[in-house]
């Protein structure tokens, strides 16, 4: 196999590739318009002024219920001489909203008037000219300016519209994306059944979430069958695109520089690259190129990659051509629960949890990984750490960009700690009833301890195993939270254990099998209860970790450790027995522990937390928490 | 005519019939769920918790192109020792996203490969386990949650939930509002000619408002056919809605307590009127009834109080059904260019324009009519004042809730002045090339100056005559705005006449006709440069303004003058030649005037003022101006 690479253009800073976009393409008035009722015009954008055709209101109309008069014949009334009023003559009696007869300029409400009989009223104060009446024009004038040009109709503007006599409205069609997934390993999962999924083999998913971004910002998308990693199919495809009514090209893969990423030759061959690579992490391996006049993007493979390439250009291009200013994000300052470190000379989208923690807003860093879409779909802000910087330091001011907003952050508990995971039956439990979200980090026990400390949290998990008196965190917390008083909750006792493949192909009988020469270890990161009892049982049998094969090798979570025997890349994990039985694994009992939550007493009585202390107490919660299996609830709930 | 009146219930506050309403409804697991494709969820509500099917990835894949090691195979690799390794045997050529073999555990960038033939490479340092390697599992563990009940579903959630594999959700269904519109005055805009428009009948428009605000908050809307004022027909629909799948009536027009308004009767007939009546303004004859369990509203048939109404009380209601908090628009910190004098007892919805003047998000209030939909789509934010004030002093803290992103603000040149229609040509054609809004509020010649005095505009529209010498705007800057460096621009040179009904009816010759007994003058209010002017002519004239009939009656703007002429309510105003004939109304010039921009110098260079003169000074402005008739345009753009 020869190894043939494109090699990348100089690379461009986000500000740069921006700039070349900008400069390359004018997108304006590139969108013919279409002339569409007003009712189906919310969230269109006007291509032409539009201008009152008549008047509202169209007449003098009485604004309340009561009687129309003439003023100058009620002045002179007062209490002690009130004034007399012929009913058809001198009066009128009006509803809010009838025409003021013409001999008449005032209204006088009904309350203010006292009925004599069917003929006569009187009244004890004279009406001036034009109270209570909603004047011609009063709202619109006719041929007045309603709205200009690239104005995004709302539904407040679809009665401003109709009121104006505006029945239809000229707007500019919507740009025309074209998506075209590319990739020998894509399988389309509307036809292929999920038991058929071959290892190498990848569901197609770019296309769906990038067309739902292209609706998001105003355009339609079309999605183009998948094509292979076949250079002239390809060509072919693109070549049709840009003949086509399509305004906006997208090769979502291959837009990197090795043998099999096709977008760049294809754009070099049909137009020209303008930009390939730009020096922002996740996003870096994108194209932007130009053929015949219409912007073609090679969008990067990884998830989180191509959604940062489409809201850094190709968004800002659709709202151009539709007159409008790119969407920016709201900002806020925030205090990172952990220092920063970010590679210099990349602009960094590091994906954050945030919460309102006392008063400030926390940051929890998530995963950097380009292809984990969860790191998006979890994250509530993003923090951009620019070129020149190589991270935060703790007094730097960080900003971050809310995905969510500061209203839904506001209503967060911010969980950080030990992985468990009736943490998920907890916040979906949570969520069933309020509008209070848990979001939990998962750093381990001692990690949630000291986010505690830091006061970057409202709550941890935590399942810290004294091992002089075999009580559970008390110990830890005195140690580690002095001065700081917090509430123990028990949440479950649980089964600790070692997971194992089906039918337990090694024969591993405990902990004592793990320095066996033939047997793979996962371990849990330091810091985390679950390694903290391997170490001390591994003590206890006077067993060196450093003779254990994958000793080094950690992962974060309950079940990624599961995931790693199931996949074999290791033979044996200690774990909860819950993660054993979501993914069909063997499990052997080492320990039944006690899992606790610490919470600060600060935040005992918010009612943030007294809706999950209700929740954790509830039946609902105990019976899905006991469905998991290697549960038991009879402390749950209890304060220790 | 008998006057047969509701009373209303005692009103309540926004906070009291708010608790009514939710004490009342539980609004929870009404919604029946429905099952539908991931792609088409985007904005909809899980109806349960959602786990991955599949993990992701679903196997061991390179995370780079390279070639795939045993990672203690390549132990003791350096640059003076270099390892070779056998294609085939100890190393596999990989891209990005390929399968991991077997043996292999660790990925070698191809950058840091050196090809020694075919067969055979060289590496120059060891690599460790699991390096450039997506583990199985790295993303999302089968079985792990991915998103809870109730979360709403976004662009990035599609990516992740057919990652999990999963490609349908049960999602609970649209909450389905049936809006009624009633009146006998109202009018089908589908089926009626608009030259067919009586005085008396009115555009039904607040339906299709309602119906796109249910859209907007994830409801969906059927629109009842318009029903007269007959109790008997509007019970009949109430009846027959609540005995079918909706979920929330809206009864529109007939819920205050007047003679003719239907909407409390018919639910107190047909189940329970909860609260008649808010201390809201607009929006206080808002009625909340429940028929049958369900919450039937009768809602306000001014626009504005009608969709103060709606979003007060049915956006949370249908939002609450969906398991989603109320919306909350972003607050901001403002100034007021005026003091704000509002009602003890009620709270207002005051609608603001803002922009951002030096730093300071200035808020120049609009008019407060219920029936002026306008109020609405001209407004930035809405001020909320409370039930205990009556408004707010100079010194207050007064904060907005933005109606447009603050991006939107802060790219708005306030414009505070002189009106003249060339402002709306001037505000299209700036949208036409920029992001840039020109906001313009009509508060006369001398208002301007006074705001530009305060700090809370960034221009002023001006043409304020210097009777002494015959400049204009000059003296005026100099005696008004002492220490505050300007510059003068001239915008238009401008016709201004007397605006009287096509042909002339009265004859009117001049100014000096206002005096006679058969002549009913429509003013400009107080301050205005065409008050000035009309002043110091009949000062000319010796003419007592007291013997003028009208001359109390203000309008302020030029239009409204022309309206008022046009409706019959004046015989005659003064005003510029292009509001005749944009209502083809007659003229008789009295003066050619000069219109100019008072701009202080700090706001001289900015972006945006210099979008301005850009625009100003473009052919095509001036060619859309002199369309208008009445303008000059030989020093329009020019320094005076």
């Amino acid at each position: 196999m020869a190894v043939e690479r494109n090699i990348y253009l100089k690379k461009k800073t986000l500000l740069e590739a921006k700039e070349i976009l900008f400069e390359n393409f004018r997108l304006l008035d590139v969108l013919a318009d279409e002339t569409i009722p007003v009712p189906d015009a919310v969230g269109r954008v006007l291509d032409e002024s539009v201008s009152a055709r008549i008047s509202s209101p169209n007449f003098h109309a009485s604004a309340m219920d009561g009687i129309a008069v003439k003023a100058n014949a009620t002045f002179g009334a007062s209490e002690t001489s009130p004034k007399a009023l012929v009913i058809g003559k001198d009066a009128f009696y009006m509803n809010t909203g009838h025409v003021l007869p013409e001999s008449t300029d005032s209204v006088i409400m009904i309350e203010h008037v006292n009925v004599i009989n069917e003929e006569r009223v009187e009244i004890e104060a004279p009406a001036f000219p034009w109270q209570h009446v909603r004047k011609m024009g009063e709202d619109i004038v006719a041929t007045e300016l309603l709205f200009p040009q690239n104005h995004v109709i709302t539904p407040y503007c679809i009665g401003a519209l109709l009121s104006g006599g505006i029945f239809s409205v000229k707007v500019k069609k919507q740009p025309h994306v074209l998506i075209i997934p590319t990739g020998s390993e894509l399988i389309d999962w509307r036809e292929t059944p999920l038991e058929d999924l071959k290892p190498g083999q990848v569901l197609e998913t770019n296309s769906f979430v990038l067309g739902k971004l292209v609706e998001s910002c105003g355009g339609v998308y079309k999605r183009h069958d998948m094509i292979k990693d076949d250079i002239n199919s390809i060509r072919k495809a693109v070549d049709e695109a840009v003949n086509s009514e399509v305004d906006i090209v997208l090769i979502v893969g291959g837009s990197s520089a090795g043998s099999e990423d096709f977008a760049r030759p294809v754009i070099d061959d049909l137009g020209k690259v303008l930009v390939h690579g730009v020096t922002i992490m996740p996003g870096k391996p994108v194209i932007i190129g130009d053929i015949k006049g219409k912007p073609v993007f090679g969008m990067p493979g990884y998830p989180v990659s191509t959604i940062v390439a489409f809201e850094q250009f190709v968004r800002p291009a659709v709202l151009k051509m539709l007159g409008q200013p790119d969407k920016e994000r709201e900002q806020v300052r925030v205090e990172s629960a952990r220092k920063i470190a970010s590679k210099l000379g990349v602009e960094e989208f590091l994906r954050v949890k945030l919460g309102n923690v006392d008063g400030n807003i926390v940051a929890t860093p998530l995963p950097r990984g380009a292809g984990c879409i969860t790191t998006l779909t979890e994250a509530d802000g993003i923090i951009r750490v620019p070129n020149h910087m190589e991270g935060f330091k703790d007094d730097d001011i960080v900003t971050a960009e809310l995905i969510r907003p500061l209203s839904s952050v506001n209503n967060t508990i911010v969980a950080v700690g030990s992985h468990d995971n009736t943490l998920d039956v907890l916040a979906d439990q949570i969520r069933a009833g309020s509008n209070t979200i848990l979001s939990s980090s998962h750093v381990g026990s001692m990690g949630g301890l000291m986010a505690i400390k830091k006061g970057v949290c409202h709550m941890a998990g935590s399942h810290l195993l004294d091992t002089e008196d075999g009580t559970y965190n008390v110990s830890y917390i005195k140690k580690y939270l002095p001065g700081i008083s917090v509430k123990l909750i028990n949440l479950v006792i649980r089964d600790q254990g070692l997971i194992v493949p089906l039918k337990n192909p090694k024969g591993i009988k405990g902990i004592e099998d793990l320095a066996r020469d033939d047997i793979r270890l996962i371990n849990r990161q330091a810091g985390s209860g679950t390694r903290i009892l391997l170490d001390f049982r591994l003590s206890q049998l006077n067993i060196d970790p450093a003779t254990i094969k994958g000793y080094e090798d950690e992962e974060f979570t309950h079940m990624n450790i599961a995931a790693a025997v199931i996949s074999g890349r290791a033979d044996v994990g200690l774990g909860i027995y819950a993660a054993a039985k979501a993914l069909n694994l063997d499990f052997i009992p080492v320990v039944t522990e006690q899992y606790d939550l610490v919470i600060p007493e600060k935040f005992f009585d918010t009612e943030n937390i007294q809706i999950l202390l209700e929740t954790i107490r509830s039946e609902i919660f105990k019976k899905r928490v006991k469905d998991l299996g290697g549960y038991h609830t009879e402390k749950t709930g209890e304060v220790i």
